[in-house]
């Protein structure tokens, strides 16, 4: 019930980008001791992360899916969507909090790194005020793919920024003209938009458009030469900086 | 001596933020089997990644340090200090070079992930288009300093920002008060100019800084309450987004 027991413990284990080696051997052991292994998903769909993370769960071990409800009928940045989307993850935190109750470890398992745009920091700031609770730092998405495709993105005294499509195209030119390496998250219908963007800082030539950036079917090549503006959501652009390599 | 080759190979190895168990298993499986493992470290002093890694080595491993020459008498951005550095990395493409020449496999371990302001990407320009060549994603210093202090960073459509503090007091100011969440790194000299930057951005209440992220003697505190503007190289300021929690 409070922080100084012993066997009542919040993990916020991030599970990395995909390929199932880029899990860190402090997640590996969390995930081996855990009691139970919590993991998000839109309803109706497997977890990413339990896909990366399942083969090393303790066996027997108790799974808790959160699942996401649908909102797409309520338009976001509304009092509506917010009080939705809080009141759901109100429920999450309920939900880990009765095992932590109950004494059971609990893992929260995150793709990417779990305090990077992740949904375990809706639980972290609800839980860890009350229970013993760790974060375990894992490889992000975006690392994940220049490193597939050996595309350096920063160095020295470059300024780096990750943008998400959602943006205004006016904004998202300025704030590209602006940064000497970029990450263009959340593309999915805004593909377009950050492809006028880019051309309006003048980056363009350099953006190279991601698709499963760690996954065996992982598809790159640079934006200008990419056919249509279809992208998946999770597809993301990479605009490399370092210019001026030594 | 070309890409065909099967056993010559490069490998850039991203060994995370410090914390020996935030190694990845990929990169556990690349130490365990190159024939040699190469590191930078300045000249006199041990290599942090070296530290990280070397219980994972293979038995009879060689190994290859590449020293940074003193540059410290010339100053940056100038020509000659860029002529030095660049013949610097010439010559420890070519020491891989020779490695790799002679049929053996070089993974090049680098802290956090290796084309994220690493120096591993000197070589990999250097070397990627003459040899098969891969690289291993890394937990970047940064995510280990969050983690570790339990900070979510950024949430939805915030604008995340890495800003070097080697940047003008304005120039740091300007785009700390254009981003939801920001990094400050290389303090070092530059924390008294940071804060006062942050402060005229009207950041300085969130702002948090944290020495040796993970490692086990790490300090973090508010940058507001820290007395005085003494700070390593490797320290940075975090400014946490996510100001609009759900």
């Amino acid at each position: 019930m409070s922080a100084t027991n012993e066997t009542a413990r919040l993990i916020g284990v991030g599970v990395g980008p995909g390929d199932p080696e880029l899990l860190t051997l402090k997640a590996l052991r969390a995930l081996r001791e855990a009691d139970v292994v919590a993991h998000f998903a839109k309803s109706g769909n497997a977890s990413n992360a339990r896909a990366i993370a399942a083969s090393h769960f303790k066996p027997g071990v108790t799974e808790l899916a959160l699942l996401y409800p649908v909102t797409t009928e309520i338009p976001k940045d509304t009092p509506a969507y917010c009080g939705k989307v809080g009141e759901f993850f109100d429920g999450c935190a309920a939900a880990v909090a009765a095992h932590l109750d109950a004494q059971r470890s609990v893992a929260v398992i995150c793709e990417g790194d779990p305090l990077f745009y992740g949904s375990y920091m809706h639980l972290h700031v609800r839980l860890a005020p009350r229970y013993s609770t760790e974060v375990i730092a894992g490889v992000t998405g975006m690392s994940g793919c220049w490193s597939a495709i050996g595309s350096p993105i920063a160095q020295g005294d470059d300024v780096f920024t990750v943008l998400p499509a959602t943006l205004p195209e006016g904004e998202l030119a300025r704030r590209l003209a602006d940064a000497d390496a970029a990450v263009v998250m959340k593309l999915g219908r805004n593909l377009a938009k950050v492809r006028r963007a880019l051309d309006r800082a003048g980056r363009l030539g350099r953006a190279i458009y991601v698709e499963r950036g760690t996954m065996a079917d992982a598809v790159a090549m640079r934006l200008a030469d990419k056919a249509g503006d279809c992208a998946p959501y999770f597809a993301i652009v990479l605009v490399p900086g370092w210019e001026g390599r030594a």
